[in-house]
């Protein structure tokens, strides 16, 4: 039977990153938003000082299946800095692809960046999850996470470039 | 008449820093959750690859006050990263010192952040409010802000260490 392994991401999986990206941004009924590229990618998460670091979920074939190891999910991190706790991580992006789901890829990445984070010395990792998402959540409520919009009030607020334009006078 | 400016902070900032993350969480009714130190601000902040950068709103007095300068307010941010658009900013921390609320300080330090999120090429930045603090959501929705959580439905997660723990068996 095929077995799946959660790896760091080389530069040779920005391809796969950025096809997953995309299929991510689709589920999530967002996709119009997605501008990135796969050179960008490769320039901002693979050079000196990167902007981000990526783990992906891989499948090992059998012995004797002709297909080889193939990328099914990936977990997209950088390090953020809590002014309470200090160094922390935030999961920008986890995604599986819908056919390998409920097997516990998703669960197996969320261990890998717990672990990361701890060897990091970093005391806790945050992510966002869409309301309407509740599988996600409950994913992430079980394996222990709390929900801060729930119980604190916290809410996401973004200014675009046109807003930053505006407000800089540019 | 006393003036404002907004500058970029030094590591001789780091007491005033810690005084106003403090000031904040008391505020947010959070402070119970802070443990950081001006050590470790310093060391985070001001040593080589920082973890975040600060602005700091100053309040110069007038020719003939005797007081000097006085560190007021805080704009407290890091790089992040989104997969659909790049490298943005992220707003940790913005706070204004209460009796020197109303004089548009807090605004100043929002278009001063857009303007380094413009010049370091990042098309967007991001910050979380609580819902409870109305004038701040009112605030930042005047200067052009969208609060994703109520237009998109993201909610916060967290994972804290006794989770991670659990989840990397350690």
């Amino acid at each position: 039977m095929a077995s799946t392994r959660i790896r760091e991401a080389t530069e040779r999986d920005c391809g796969d990153i950025l096809r997953m990206i995309r299929e991510l941004a689709e589920y999530e009924k967002l996709s119009h938003q997605v501008k990135i590229s796969e050179e960008a990618l490769r320039a901002d998460g693979f050079g000196e000082n990167p902007s981000f670091h990526c783990l992906v979920a891989e499948v090992i074939p059998a012995p004797g299946e002709l297909q080889g190891p193939r990328v099914v999910g990936l977990g997209l991190y950088y390090f953020i800095y809590s002014t309470w706790k200090g160094r922390n991580i935030y999961l920008e992006d986890i995604y599986v692809m819908p056919q390998y789901r409920g097997q516990g890829i998703g669960t197996k990445i969320i261990k890998k960046v717990a672990e990361v984070a701890l060897c990091k010395g970093c005391s806790q990792f945050r992510l966002a999850v869409l309301d309407w998402n509740k599988k996600a959540m409950d994913l992430y409520k079980s394996l222990g996470a709390q929900d801060l919009t729930e119980l604190e009030g916290w809410h996401s607020f973004r200014f675009e470039e046109a807003a930053m334009r505006e407000l800089a006078g540019w």
